[in-house]
Parts: structure tokens; C-alpha cells; sequence
């Protein structure tokens, strides 16, 4: 399977392939979702995850119900309004679900053949903006090989393939230019020493997992030439929401004045929210924090503070990079 | 046993006693210790941590070595050295060594009275500093009742008894003004989630634990009025070597204006270097990063970057308070 998310239904059986991300590193594992419930459960738990990953999710899930339902267009709604819902931050997630559903008069073939079409046009989105991106990086960043520090996972397991943040490494390494990747291991789920660990091993690049509270300390050390990372939405002001832990290594790279740069498909930026301050943080459960594979970590009883996503002020980006536009921010000293 | 660490000796039977912080929070189990390298080994797996309680550890240390070789003062020196070695940046270890070095000529139960005054002072001098640092936060911290973030463990279990910035949460709880604290699990071996989680619970305090990179989070939200650390070596210009993950806190404090306050004896000051710059930073073993309770969570030979500490610079330091003065840094917005 060469794309993260795909359709994968025959005729009279609609279905949605798809990597469990819950499984990796250890296991490469796919499922295979025949009901729009299936697919919630699935981005609900994080099997499926990612904001591009999420915008396929939604336009390929609209197409699963249109198949279920296709006498029945409340039906496909009432369930596109519960797929949208699964996830609050993600803006992608229900930009997916709207675009496949403009179709849905025309009948499943329309609504399917759209959700194609936001595949397709994921990977050349995210190939096109990780290009701008590496080449931004080479022009800021004197040193050769570059070193970079990314959060998160941002490659082809958050999107339907290539990646975004993770893209300019692919990028960069395909050009001879990158001597390694600091993978900041994104607690609590560990994204990072599992999912981008995993890809950086698989492409062969060298790459170190630090937990995400020494980024600033490999900052501080000159270990780090620049940060890329993905988002989840950008607000209209170039406020960023992503995984949690990336606006403490944005405070730590303007400190060091190491350039911050953020790679997201356009499909990312939503320009009806003002400021951060408007973005809908996701608070996950408890036990994220208090247990760990299944072992509770913490005394009986503790509770946890667990938001999914923190808001870095566009103060602190050097430059937001889409598709088709980079967006300088007052930066980090650049 | 009233303290962490204390001296279990009977004729003939020299030990020290310690709780096994590794089986915390899970289980309370008492560790006896006979020789030097057993002490060592207890240090290097953090059995024993913290830095005042390495301090009590180092005196305590050369006592047991005394009474072990009562006619032999070259192997007593020799052990002292390889257990004031036993880690880097805590400068408190070499410094209780030091101290009960001197006595060595007077024979081993002199060499034990001033490891014991090293005990007495330690808890007086927490409770000193503490006290002195929950006044500070007071006058700067309008806001009744107070919330207070904290990174690490720096209770009685860091210490002999008492504790040092958790000893602030300790006073002004017993002042009636204390709201909650929340506490960074402290990745990668969770001091915070385990230790501090469970002298909280003990205590009755209100508490929530979380992700270390969602501190910035909770400071950039207001549900912190202070922070509060411990330190393992302060520099002569006030920069702090601390738990990793201190840095980030400090930084997203300052970001906020919120007042962070690093809480230490006196024998953490360590004037002989000018800066953080030239404090030595011990790399843990990778296993720690790459393993979670015996279990891989990154691919097959994942490397790591594994600091034990970071610096955290002066001009990000509201104030050092120790058992007998308070150092107002530029601070954050104060």
C-alpha cells in the first residue's frame, strides 16, 4: 500500500484501507474500515491522524456513507456531521468532509471520485510546500549538512503520502544536504519516537529520539540548524495550533534564533478565526498521561491535564509554507 | 524511616538506609546499603536522587567507608573519590564527600557526626528556604488561593526531609493558600508523574500531572500563578543546571510574566564557575529515551540525545532563594 488512507472497496463493498498507527513501530499494519462508525473509532483512538491524513479521512468516509446510503442523503449527512465532530483542532478534518459532500446530489461515483481528487492533490500539496520549505531552510541556513529538529510526526502517516514538515527532510536528504533529524519524542502518544522514528529508519536517515523537553537544550547546544514542523489549523493572523510541546521549541528556536518553520497544506489555514486564541483545543483522556501501555505511571487516582494541541504565536514563525505561498512572520531574529 | 535517607548502622554493621525511589510510586521499599558500590550503583540508577539528597548520600558515604577500612585511609579516599564521581552535575555530592572528608584524620565516628550535621542542616535549610520563597511568591502573586507549576520532584524524596521547591507547596498549604499544583511528569524517568505525584497524594494536595511540553500550554492559558524548581548547580551568575525540561518551563514563564523561582541550599551554589556554559551535563544511557518500562517504543536501534540537565540562564530566573538569601534575577516581567 503506497498511500497512508485509500479507498479500497470493490463493487457492493465499500471500504476504507488504512496504516494503524497505533501498531507502528512494532507492527506494519493495516485495517480495513467498512462503516463510517469504524472510521471514527479509528480517528478517535489515533490509528488515523495527522491533518492531511484527517482531510482524506473525512472526504473518503462521506464516500463510505454515500455507498451505505445511497437512497438516503439525510442519512450520509447525519453521518458526515458525526465524522466532522471526532476531532475539534484539525481543521482538515471537516474541510474534507464539506468537499466531498458538495458532491453528494450527483451520487456516490461524484462524491468518491471528489475524494479521490483530495488525494491526489494531498501529495502533490505536500511534495510542492516541503520543496519551497527546503529550499527557504537552504537559503536561511548557511551550515552544510543541515541538521534539523522536527515534533510530531508530519510525514507520510500524517498525510496520504510524502509528508509535509517531514517532506523537507525527504527533500533535503535526496539532495545531499542533510546530515540528521532530532525526532522530539511528542509525548503522550509518542508520535515521534514511533511514527517518525519508524519512516526516518526506513528511508535510512540518521536521526536521534530526544524526549520533547530537551529540544531547547539541543537548541541551546547549536545542535540544530532549523525546526520544521507540521500544523492542525493557522489562524488567519499566522497563529499556529499543532501537537502539543511544538510552541515551547518555537520559544526555545526564537531564543537561539534558529529559523521555525512551519509546512502545511493550504487546506491547513483557516482564515475565519482571527487569532490562536479562537482555535478549539482538544483535551484528551487522562489516562494518555497516567498510564503507560497499559501500567499506570502515576499514584492511584491522579488526573492529568491533557490537551492535544498548543498555540504558537505567529511572532514566534519564521515562515508559514503552503502549496502556493510562504508567509514570513516577524521571525526569530531572520 | 522519618527521612529518605539516613544513617542504619549498628556495631560492627555499618549502613545507610534509603527509600528506593524506582519502586515509588508503586511500592515504599527500604533499601540497606553495606558498601560504597552498592551506594554507587543506587546513585547511578537514581535509587537515590535529587540533589540534596546526594548530598547526604556523599556524607554518609565516607562514613560507611571509614567504618569499613578503620585503619586504611588511602581506600577510604579512593572511594570517595569513585562516589563523588558517581554523577556529574549535581554539585551537592562532591560537596557532602568534601565535607565529611575533612573529619577522616579523627576517625570514622567523627567522619559519622558530620555526615549526621549534614542531615540536620539539610531539613533546617529547606525549611528555611521554602519558607523564604513561599513569602516571595505571596508578595508577587496577587491571586488567592495560589497555583503553583512545578518540574521534577524536589519534595522530601529529593532531600533528606522536607524538600526544597516543593517545599514552598508544603507552606502554603498549611497557610490555607495553596489552590493546586500541577506537575510535569519529568520524561524520561517521570520524577514528577511518580515521585511528586505521589508526596502530593500523600499530603492531600490537589494536583494534576502533565506532558512536560504542556507547561507552556497551561502557563500561555493562566492556570499558573508560579513556577517553583530546585536546582543541581547554580552558577556564580545565577544561571541554574537543573532537570532537563527546566529550560522550556522558564522560557514560556518569562514568555507570561509568570514568576519563576528556583528554590536550593546554599551548598548547590557552586562560585567556582562563572556560567552555565561550563557546568558538565551528564548523557544518560539511551535505553531510557528508546525503552518504556522494559519495552521498546521506537524502532530497532534508535540512538538518542539524552541530557540529564539543562541550563537555564539567569535573565529567565525571577529569583534563587536559598536557606539564607534571595537573589532577584533581571526576573520575567517582575
Amino acid at each position: 500500500m503506497r498511500r497512508t488512507i485509500d479507498w479500497d472497496g470493490g463493487p457492493g463493498d465499500p471500504a476504507i484501507a488504512t496504516v494503524d498507527q497505533c501498531a507502528l513501530p512494532h507492527e506494519h499494519r493495516v485495517l480495513r474500515l467498512r462503516t463510517v462508525d469504524e472510521l471514527i473509532d479509528a480517528i478517535k483512538r489515533l490509528a488515523i491522524r495527522g491533518a492531511p491524513a484527517l482531510g482524506a479521512a473525512g472526504a473518503l468516509g462521506v464516500a463510505l456513507s454515500a455507498y451505505r446510503h445511497p437512497a438516503d442523503e439525510a442519512a450520509v449527512r447525519d453521518e458526515a456531521a458525526r465524522l466532522a465532530a471526532a476531532r475539534p483542532t484539525a481543521v482538515n478534518l471537516g474541510w474534507g468532509v464539506e468537499r466531498a459532500l458538495k458532491r453528494l446530489p450527483e451520487g456516490p461515483d461524484a462524491v468518491l471520485a471528489e475524494a479521490l481528487a483530495v488525494l491526489e492533490e494531498d501529495e502533490r500539496a505536500n511534495r510542492k510546500a516541503s520543496r519551497r520549505a527546503a529550499d527557504l531552510i537552504l537559503q536561511l541556513c548557511p551550515r552544510r549538512p543541515l541538521r534539523l529538529l522536527t515534533h510530531c510526526n508530519t510525514g507520510r502517516l500524517a498525510t496520504v503520502a510524502w509528508g509535509t514538515a517531514l517532506g523537507v527532510v525527504w527533500h533535503l536528504a535526496a539532495d545531499g544536504q542533510l546530515e540528521y533529524v532530532l525526532a522530539d519524542e511528542t509525548r503522550p502518544l509518542l508520535q515521534g519516537a514511533r511514527l517518525t522514528a519508524w519512516e526516518l529508519a526506513e528511508a535510512g536517515i540518521p536521526y536521534r529520539v530526544l524526549v520533547d523537553s530537551a529540544a531547547p537544550a539541543a537548541l541551546a547546544q547549536g545542535l540544530v540548524d532549523a525546526v520544521v514542523v507540521g500544523a492542525d489549523r493557522i489562524a488567519a493572523n499566522g497563529d499556529v495550533a499543532n501537537k502539543i510541546g511544538t510552541y515551547a521549541v518555537a520559544l526555545a528556536a526564537a531564543r537561539h534564533r534558529v529559523p521555525f518553520v512551519v509546512v502545511a497544506p493550504e487546506s491547513t489555514l483557516d482564515l475565519s478565526i482571527p487569532d490562536g486564541s479562537r482555535i478549539t483545543i482538544e483535551e484528551r483522556p487522562v489516562e494518555e498521561v497516567t498510564r503507560f501501555a497499559g501500567q499506570p505511571v502515576t499514584p492511584p487516582g491522579a488526573g492529568a491535564f491533557n490537551p492535544a494541541f498548543d498555540v504558537t504565536p505567529a511572532d514566534l514563525v519564521t515562515a508559514i509554507v503552503t502549496e502556493d505561498r510562504v508567509f514570513h512572520g516577524p521571525g526569530a531574529g531572520q
